[in-house]
């Protein structure tokens, strides 16, 4: 179980822009990805710019399969004109307990 | 959608005790709380007695009802005595888009 914790800043002005691309993505993983057992982008309401994913994939393969999806590269084209490329934090995650379903 | 991402962290000397914890915590919230959609808890590889708590609700109802369960109660009294409750960060978030299963 592989677990990662990204996070990044909308660029001010590029809302709209945002949603439409974290949609896309989050709908394109979700029907591509079956080793993909969640993958979640939230916002901080009290920082709206502030973007949170919580990502959690069943093993090394499924996380590797993800990185090299169509969807994912074309997220990551993308990514640098709506978000802050330096304000990218990534942490990775091991599970101790839990589940989602 | 009601998502929570508590951190805090462990006791030094109390890792074992709060692996029991987390493990008995989680499994009761799976068991008795359909509500819940996602209750993970997580350690950070580089800091392991940093825990990361990924919660999803269906509602406010299912908020409400994982609080006055019994077995919340059980872990909030034995919260201090393996967690220091000083590190304690909650964050209220909002889901912009995804998924778990």
């Amino acid at each position: 179980m592989n677990t990662i914790i990204a996070r990044f800043r909308i660029i001010p002005g590029k809302e709209a822009d945002a949603e439409a691309a974290i949609k896309k993505q989050a709908a394109a993983v979700e029907a591509a990805e079956p080793g993909a057992l969640a993958y979640i982008f939230n916002r901080n309401p009290k920082e709206p710019a502030e973007i949170t994913v919580f990502e959690v994939y069943a093993d090394d393969a499924a996380v590797a399969a993800h990185r090299a999806t169509e969807h994912m590269a074309a997220f990551g084209a993308l990514f640098g004109t709506i978000f802050d490329p330096g304000s990218v934090k990534i942490e990775r995650q091991e599970r101790v307990a839990g589940f989602s379903r």
